[in-house]
């Protein structure tokens, strides 16, 4: 454990069953887990979570991903299409705190494991479902993954070049994004049954969750009337300049400063001209206001690129943003990764693993009393089953023994 | 309130003072005030809260920004520059749950009002605040707004066209994503105190957040050493096909579909062929396996192009997810605004104000038992100054006279 970083015990005793795969319902676990609450995978005891692997009946060859999404769970391996593996998960869920899956559409039920029967059998229990559409929608029967909310969410749609094809963002939000108001309800669920001793059923789709990500430009197309189009090298909404994406030298892929004015502070189009060495222009008026500097952005953009081209975007965005104006390298993957102050801070944490070499990851990024959480492994398939099976259930080495040979574990 | 929503309590009782403006603060108090935590908004008596406007000095010009992130708040109208204001404001800190700021580095302190006084007057506080950067960065001192954080955050540099220039994901995903992971850590911060009676300082950076959200490209990147490159038509990763945008009839600006075979499932591709009337492509040797279907696409595009775009994209969609394959169309702001289930499951909700006709937005999209969080009118600036007075601190009508001829209030 990193000296950066801390156990945290806020969820301790909370016990999770989790039947989450990939990664929207993971990365709703793996908040849960952050904290200290005790998450246990429910895996297939050949495979396990498809997201082990990135090609089905290959061996675990994308560890990274796993990692990512199943830090500091547990994990045991048993078989749901055994009578018997059944009956063992639903004397787990009779204890447990809460209950998470994403399976597709009616597959949970299926199982046998469906939320009514799992609130006869634990009222208290908060019962929380993952899926890409819901209940309802036209499409509550169809298949979704990350790509498939974002288009269907209106995310894809306001994003790209102005006059050019929509494209994804590039992060997998539709997954955790979802994934995190799913936690924020789970951890409501758990505060007000303090208070009742009742469970509840919430359930989330990532289409509606990508909508609620998209209020800003909800609120845009209320005040224009018309649907948001896209315009990505520059501020949403058009009405504050400038704000934007300016080219710096040397040119090269990422080589891109956002330089942005708010709307709250005039002084920062003022310090701008300074620093740019243009104070000519804060008397311009072709730029006396926000409305004219986006009216007249053919004629002001050039000059900003003029000036931002002759630096690099550190050098520009410690200029800027060192003058008081709100502005930011565009950082590639890499470039965070070997940036020394996220270990230090603990944001970024090196898992240690048993199967693998240590890996440098991003952790939870929120800091308690100085400290984020500290990353644990992520689990073995399988790893915990002889733990959790006794810890919570009684079993002995006898009766696992037996499940094993049966092929229930 | 619509029959499709429900009143949520599982927060009641929790006293949340609420310093925060624009958006990463307002979306984590606004996911409190959804479960029914009274969450009160401490504004400036003279213009409140910044997102209540589109330019400074003007009215409140643009109320639907307001509204999608502050429903179910009260406000207070208070002077912190005001000794007498600072001091009220601390009365109430001493029974409050939770406090959450988002201002500019340095402010909170010079208000008196840093986490170390706050903790002195109330032990079992939870101090949360977020920033554009983290203590300990070198930029910490650097202000910061959604576009900002996406750029130094890493997630412009993955989104855009292959081989073309970065631009912005076109949500405000560093502000309401960050918001959520200050929303969880408070939640679960809650949940720690019960059992120990204390408080704790949260710290988020929103830089700190996107990558946290970037855990699968930094997956990525650790399975190929290489910073990972845009390529916003195709699943990131670059290990299975077919997974990309494509064009639909009659071509106009959002005329996509997205169409996914997933790596999990090799049955997806087999449908995709028959759904197309392309059995033959099944066993084409070309196609034979997702790494070629990959290295060999642009032999496959084409031929799923030339499908598509005979389709409109719900016409597509409808065909190829029907067949058990992900599918989703490009949906725009204004489509999702006008289907109507989204009303009736509650997902879109209006709010009835007192001073703006009804709003159609976007409300918390989980359900609780069937049905999502009522939405509740944002407050008006000031509306709950005596209200919440009285009720938190006794004051009287004659006290309230006081402060107001005094100029706190």
């Amino acid at each position: 454990m990193s000296e950066n970083s801390a156990e945290m015990g806020f969820l301790a005793g909370i016990k999770v069953v989790d039947f989450t795969q990939f990664e929207a319902g993971p990365s709703c676990t793996e908040a849960l887990a952050w904290f200290g609450a005790e998450v246990v995978k429910i895996e297939n005891p050949g495979a396990g979570d498809p997201g082990r692997r990135l090609r089905k009946g290959q061996p675990d060859d994308d560890p990274y991903y796993f990692q990512m999404f199943n830090a500091n769970k547990k994990s045991i391996a048993i078989n749901l299409k055994s009578p018997r593996g059944v009956q063992i998960v639903k004397d787990m869920l009779k204890q447990a705190d809460v209950c998470v899956e994403n399976m597709a559409p009616g597959t949970i039920e299926r199982l046998g494991l469906g939320y009514d029967v799992v609130k006869a059998l634990n009222p208290r229990i908060i019962y929380a479902q993952i899926k890409g559409f819901g209940e309802g929608s036209p499409y509550e029967k169809n298949l979704a993954f990350d790509m498939i909310a974002q288009a269907m969410g209106g995310t894809i749609s306001v994003t790209g070049e102005r006059g050019r094809q929509p494209v994804k963002p590039g992060l997998s939000f539709g997954d955790t994004g979802t994934g995190m108001t799913m936690a924020i309800s789970i951890l409501a669920a758990l505060q007000g049954r303090n208070k009742t001793g009742e469970g509840c059923r919430l359930q989330v789709a990532m289409q509606d969750a990508m909508m609620h990500y998209m209020r800003t430009n909800f609120s845009t197309q209320a005040r224009t009337g018309e649907a948001v189009e896209r315009d990505g090298t520059r501020s949403g909404g058009g009405t504050n300049g400038p704000s934007g994406l300016y080219p710096c030298k040397p040119g090269g892929s990422n080589d891109y400063v956002w330089i942005m004015t708010s709307r709250g502070n005039p002084e920062h189009w003022v310090r701008l001209c300074k620093v740019m060495g243009r104070e000519d222009l804060a008397d311009d008026p072709r730029f006396a206001n926000p409305n004219l500097r986006v009216a007249n952005d053919a004629e002001l953009d050039p000059i900003i690129r003029e000036w931002t081209m002759r630096h690099t975007k550190y050098e520009a965005m410690n200029l800027v943003g060192g003058a008081g104006i709100p502005a930011g390298a565009v950082l590639d993957t890499m470039e965070l990764q070997n940036e020394e102050t996220f270990v230090t801070r603990g944001i970024m944490q090196y898992m240690e693993h048993p199967s693998y070499k240590p890996f440098k990851m991003p952790a939870w990024p929120v800091r308690v009393n100085g400290k984020p959480p500290a990353v644990k492994a992520s689990p073995i398939l399988g790893q915990h089953t002889g733990d959790v099976l006794h810890g919570w259930l009684g079993l002995g080495d006898g009766d696992l023994a037996g499940l094993k040979s049966e092929g229930v574990i």
